[in-house]
């Protein structure tokens, strides 16, 4: 399984954000190609301290070849493209893993 | 599904972290309680650019009570213990979140 994971930056207007994620963003993500899984939350912290992240999402894949064609297609461009309408450049981080499922 | 997100900075020393991670970390991960999934890997980027963290894990429970109960419990505690045994205590970040499957 070939994951990417995004973790957001708290953003200065948080239902903002939150709004567009859920009715614009994760309906783009979900057309991605071959997307075996996508799962997706808001950051808490059990003792009520801020998160150190906003949001967390993980986009899973079979493989690291299906993941970088999804990316590529036209889907991927639409939802890449619209990151810039919820998030600055400097708001997220993205990173790419070939998983190990331990349990 | 309540998840325990972790990702983890580069270490100084890649490999023993790794060695670690994988002989001891994730095998007392694995005992943790009511754990429904244990995913992790470590990163890279399809270009080749240092990724913004070297490993991700996220570990899922069924709720955030079994997730809390685990993390409680005498595995929990070992596992917690154990991140000093290679990582610096600013060396990663928790985040937990009630997670949303989009696909």
């Amino acid at each position: 399984m070939y994951r990417l994971t995004v973790v957001y930056d708290f953003p200065p207007d948080e239902e903002k954000f939150l709004k567009h994620y859920r009715e614009v963003h994760a309906v783009l993500a979900t057309k991605l190609p071959k997307l075996v899984a996508f799962d997706w939350g808001v950051c808490e912290s059990p003792d009520g301290a801020k998160p150190p992240f906003f949001l967390v999402a993980t986009l899973d894949w079979a493989s690291k070849e299906d993941a970088l064609a999804a990316l590529g297609s036209p889907a991927g461009k639409e939802a890449n493209a619209d990151l810039a309408n919820f998030a600055s450049p400097d708001g997220f981080k993205m990173t790419f893993a070939e998983i190990t499922k331990a349990r």
